[in-house]
């Protein structure tokens, strides 16, 4: 333990941090907030306009990729899972959902696109713009920040502008001189866009300014409903539709009207519609466009609620100021533009899922297609688990418990709903997707519930968390329970599910113990050990078991690809045991064994054509055969701190996030995951992580800012120093609690949440 | 007038009627009822079981005929309007929506067949039974009454059995002893199917005894949804699943899930579902089904409200008794039982639609897809207007004058919802269907407010029925409001749209006088005087004209299509003047003249080419050129009356009901109608027809009963009685009103609604 040397010189620290938080309410953080940073190649996010956690996220999308090709899944698709590609010269429209950051999609919802000259109705192609109503643009004419994103349209002449309240996008569109000057409404248009995807469309034109309606979809969300209100600021002169379904077998009597001109009464599964105004000059016209789960009534009652007005500055004021906020709960120093930019981008990016869902009267369309109402939280969708479980719902626990309540509270009422009597995998808008594996939202419960998050009843999540856990059908569990581990030839990634399942087991037994529920926690504490039924001691691996007990025989502990793991090796995998590192350390031969393990991840130079086929990162988003660009590693730099080498952690983790995250488009080497990729920064940076999530401690590393105060919801400050901070000096001397030395490599959530300040002495040499 | 010849003998009347009906409470009528009359050809009724008015309409489907076949209209759908035709050897199942009468459809939802033996998810054709689900059955095995249907299933040696409430279909399944028990759920099956009806459908098994869902389609009903709660009165020891939508191109990651097998969690465009018992010898299986249109849990609400217990006697007894006292609202005494068993069944059909449409709360999906509450009145749809507009909804302003102003308030929210600002032009399920030709919905509600019926704000009527009149984009209106007709080059069935505007017109005119709206009365007053302008006087016929002001040149008063007419030909049409007769003989050149016309209609031979493509109705239904199975010529009997020629109305009335209506499968000469049809019947049996709804008087004719008695809601009672009835006395030679001489072919409501008795003298002979 090198931190004894250094008790005597904690005194010298002077708070800084605190004075400059005293002087600003935040917003002079918002410009090193680049949304723009990760939209290009795999980070997968937007740079449209939105609110921290909101409903609405309006955002350019780029193209119209459809997912299948002749009956076959495009890949290419994959590169808009957020719709928006910097690369492309061309936009579409701005639709009003999207995913930051996810590997797979659905939503982009309700694009509206302004144009001006001949109505056209189709998009057109990418290759030849002026084939449909896309237009081209230049990153020169661009704009994106938080709230608010400007774009020129070059093929209309037309400025677009975007803000957003939780549930409203607001558009402005400034026109030049025209007598055609159009607004497309393409109910079509989607991302991961298939033939048959759009199930239903409802839309009625109330009045020459007004129109509401629903979209329905079958894709990723299997069953979902977007209900909308639209309103614009000035009455069109004229408007139609054009129902683009081929196969319409049946028109009934609606023939006895010209449904495609002025004819306000529409329902069809693909329809585009049109709304024509004559311009002047630079005439601007406002769009507000609400959505709902529940009623065409509940989004226009969250239109008037949140935005009664036609002011664009002061509905952007107000999102910007929810930004700042945000933004404003950890405030930094950094020696460096890029590394303030990264952290803030990190917390912008950390602050869009999950996602509000649900009207302002706290209605909203549940599980089972029924509509509920959120009593007491804010019910909340969009639950990445197997990524956020991680760091990001940790990061709430800190930034903000209440919040993060209400997403436990959110997660049970989903529970409440399921038929399946499940708690969320990876859900979104009333429906689980099934992606990705474990049942990881035990973890975020049982975190909040040891952190002592309010907003949930910990015995009912205890008990939800159970039932989860026992869902026998779902993913070899039933195999899991009966033989210690999920056998490879029954079901696949087997020893990624045997490991989760382990880990989420350990974490449901810390919750049973805290609550007193000794059986539980007996019972998941055996499960929790499941890990060691799959380890090979012969090989020192991680391995796919068989039924029959036997491990496979045919196994590439470097392929990511058929051999029990899902988006990592065995190399990587091996190493996912964080509720029990010392027992996993032991177990693959002690400490030196370990380190030499831990150092070939790292500095092991693998071909490519090892990661060519690696789901969700580029090539960039992997260090030698460590795969930060996806989560399962994302614990890993850290356990070097339970192998007697914390200085290797520090060293790990101040090149990590060196080397992975940077300002500008191309920024993030994967996909920034719902915010787990931004949450692992802030949390790395600030010189701290959460490596066993429903546990209290945090594991240590060197940060990479130069001071930082965490602005806590109970109205105290946690305080981050360094003492020389610099490139080089990566290497932790000392620790300072409160003053006090600190002789432990992890924090106490306590520690953090009673305020108070750890400094860090930092130093260019390491100890042994 | 040769009524006064006879004024003396009043005295010698008894009242034998009052007497009889103090005796019971109409249970023994029930008998009468024959639900399988009009199930043979084209009555396109159902005989399954229903209650009055009821939600749940639940009935024996005989096919499943696509309405579409290699992309083309299947004409033999057509003859499963109503699910069953009785000619058929094989049911497919039991499915709880069904129209009664009507010649064009939609429905079928929820079809449920209980089987035996190795499992079928397909129906099976008729000509080889064996291929599915589908059985044999024989009418030798099948009972149908009011409330209750029974059936033989052949092939798997079970007896079915059917009741209902207003929203819960109940079956009762007496099985074999086997281990191979089955009962389907078929979410695909529906009327009028075409491949791409299916919208979407979901499905949760909450557990053993409990499924709820909803069906959602794109039909006749543009945009509609069905929400069931469907519970078994023995647990099922297994379920399963198949999805046959072959197109389905994206799964998603639910492939995780084996959703065949006991999987309680469904949703696709295409479920066919099977529950699974072991079976003793004889034992029973109760099965409740409720729908909602507003969700599950309003379905659910439905089927422990309604259905609280597992006794199918029970219920069939509740139903019985609602029935009895429908049925003892007239209680009639005739010679014959054919007489009394058509009237009976008259009075059921008559009782079949509109049909409730709200939640046991009075939750509702409106028109716009929103959910609405029905408050103070209970809420109705399936509105076939241009049929039952005219006798019908007259009808029900005497027999049930709450129900009709709750029909006309149901119209009315219909309106508020509709964003066209029209009230219902043929309605069912939150949708209109736009069919057939009109606004008669205008004529009800005059109809109800000058017949002083409660229950809706009469301006707020007028000022629906003004806003509907004045719709210039539907079928022809604008060209009429502008030039007094519609253009036949223009807008298609132009004659007959300009007739029935004109008497609307006529209605809307009345009801503005009523209220004291004078403008709007001269206004439409002048309108409805727009029959002139189709009226040829070189020819005597009505004919189509062009947008030019000339007659069409080519014009045949025979054919029935083509020739600005629908559902008729010039011959009838020209006679559709009801709210002016006077002035239609007088145009038409006076008494004589226009008594040949009728004359001419009833007794010239047309060979049977002019028919071959008449729609909803046999040969049979024609006597001569007058098609009495269609609804335009439903008050040209009655015309007689206003040219001097009383007595032969009387005897074609008397002929009519002679030829036309039959008891036995094959009963009915043409479509039902919702029950236009069956109120003909009664009206005429009576002895009185509403020719002009709108107006407050009946046109007399000869009545077919023996004596009859009207049971009014508010207590009175209103007598009807023949001296001398017989086959051959059809003639009236004497009426008397409350024992006084009666001078007049028209006899008024508030004599009906006051109670009293009106005595018709019958005798062989008429006068000049």
């Amino acid at each position: 333990m090198m931190l004894a040397k250094a008790f005597l010189s904690a005194t010298v620290v002077v708070s800084l941090s605190a004075t400059v938080v005293a002087q600003n309410n935040g917003s002079e953080l918002l410009r090193y907030v680049k949304p723009t940073t990760g939209t290009a190649r795999m980070g997968h996010v937007f740079p449209g306009a939105t609110v921290p956690f909101g409903m609405v996220q309006l955002s350019p999308d780029t193209d119209t990729i459809p997912y299948e090709v002749n009956g076959r899944y495009n890949p290419d698709v994959y590169k808009y899972c957020a719709g928006y590609q910097y690369e492309d010269k061309t936009i579409v429209g701005f639709s009003h959902t999207h995913f930051s950051g996810t590997g797979h999609s659905d939503l982009g919802d309700l694009l509206v696109m302004p144009t001006v000259g001949t109505l056209q109705l189709n998009p057109g192609v990418a290759s030849d713009p002026k084939t449909g109503f896309r237009s081209t643009y230049s990153h020169d004419n661009e704009e994106a920040s938080p709230a608010y994103y400007k774009v020129k349209l070059d093929d209309h002449n037309i400025l677009a502008e975007l803000t957003a309240t939780n549930r409203v996008g607001v558009h402005r569109y400034t026109f030049p001189k025209s007598d055609q000057s159009h607004i497309i409404l393409d109910l079509m248009h989607g991302i991961y866009n298939y033939n048959e995807k759009n199930v239903w469309t409802f839309v009625r034109v109330v009045n020459d300014t007004l129109v509401t309606g629903y979209r329905q979809t079958h894709g990723w969300a299997r069953t979902r409903t977007v209900y909308f209100a639209m309103t614009f600021s000035k009455p069109f002169k004229s408007y139609g539709s054009k129902n683009f379904d081929e196969k319409q077998a049946y028109r009934g009597f609606w023939g006895r009207f010209d449904q495609s001109r002025n004819f306000p009464d529409l329902a069809a599964k693909k329809l585009r519609m049109h709304f024509d105004f004559d311009t002047k000059e630079g005439e601007q016209v406002m769009l507000k466009m609400a959505i709902s789960s529940v009623s065409q009534e509940g989004a226009l009652m969250n239109l008037r609620t949140e935005t009664p007005g036609w002011s664009f500055e002061n509905i952007q004021q107000q999102g910007r100021d929810l930004w700042a906020k945000e933004l404003n709960k950890v405030v930094i120093d950094a020696d460096d533009n890029e590394t303030k930019e990264n952290f803030y981008t990190a917390m912008y990016h950390a602050a869009l899922s999950p996602t509000t869902y649900m009207d302002v009267d706290g209605r909203y369309r549940g599980l089972d297609q029924e509509i509920h109402t959120a009593k007491g939280f804010t019910n909340y969708t969009t639950f990445s688990l197997w990524d956020t479980y991680r760091a990001l719902h940790p990061l709430f626990n800190i930034l903000q418990p209440k919040r993060n309540g209400d997403m436990v509270q959110s997660m049970l009422v989903h529970y409440d709903q399921s038929v399946l009597k499940m708690l969320p995998i990876w859900s979104h808008y009333a429906n689980d997707n099934w992606c990705m594996i474990g049942y990881h939202a035990v973890t975020v419960i049982a975190d909040a519930a040891m952190k002592g998050v309010p907003g949930f009843d910990a015995n009912k999540a205890l008990d939800a968390c159970i039932a989860t856990a026992n869902r026998r059908d779902f993913d070899g569990i039933g195999y899991y329970i009966d033989k210690g581990y999920v056998p490879e030839d029954k079901s696949g990634s087997s020893v990624s599910k045997t490991l989760e399942y382990a880990f989420d087991d350990w974490t449901i037994a810390q919750l049973a113990k805290k609550l007193g529920r000794m059986d539980v926690y007996e019972t998941f504490m055996k499960r929790s050990e499941n890990y060691k039924n799959v380890y090979d001691a012969s090989i020192g691996y991680m391995r796919p078991k068989l039924n029959d007990g036997s491990f496979r025989k045919e196994f590439d502990v470097l392929s990511t690809h058929g051999q029990g793991f899902i988006e990592g090796n065995a190399w990587n995998y091996s190493l996912y045991v964080p509720h029990q590192p010392k027992e996993l350390i032991s177990m693959m031969g002690g400490d030196k064994k370990f380190v030499a393990h831990l150092d070939s991840l790292f500095t092991m130079h693998l071909p490519d054509e090892f990661f060519a086929g690696t789901e969700d990162i580029t090539r960039d988003g992997i260090i030698g055969n460590y795969v930060h660009g996806n989560e399962p590693s994302h614990h890993v730099a850290y356990l070097y701190n339970y192998a007697g080498k914390p200085w290797k952690t520090q060293e790990r983790t101040r090149m990590i996030l060196k080397k992975q995250y940077h300002s500008g488009p191309a920024g993030l080497g994967g996909n920034d995951d719902c915010g787990q990729m931004s949450a692992w920064y802030i949390f790395s940076a600030l010189g701290f992580y959460p490596v066993a999530p429903g546990s209290t401690y945090y594991d240590i590393t060197s940060p990479a800012v130069s001071k930082a105060v965490i602005n806590l919801d109970n109205g105290k400050k946690f305080e981050i120093e360094t003492i020389g901070q610099s490139d080089k000096n990566v290497y932790i001397s000392k620790i300072l609690l409160n003053g006090k030395p600190y002789n432990s490599w992890q924090l106490n959530h306590a520690d953090i949440m009673n305020g108070g300040k750890i400094t860090y002495y930092l130093s260019a040499k390491h100890g042994k």
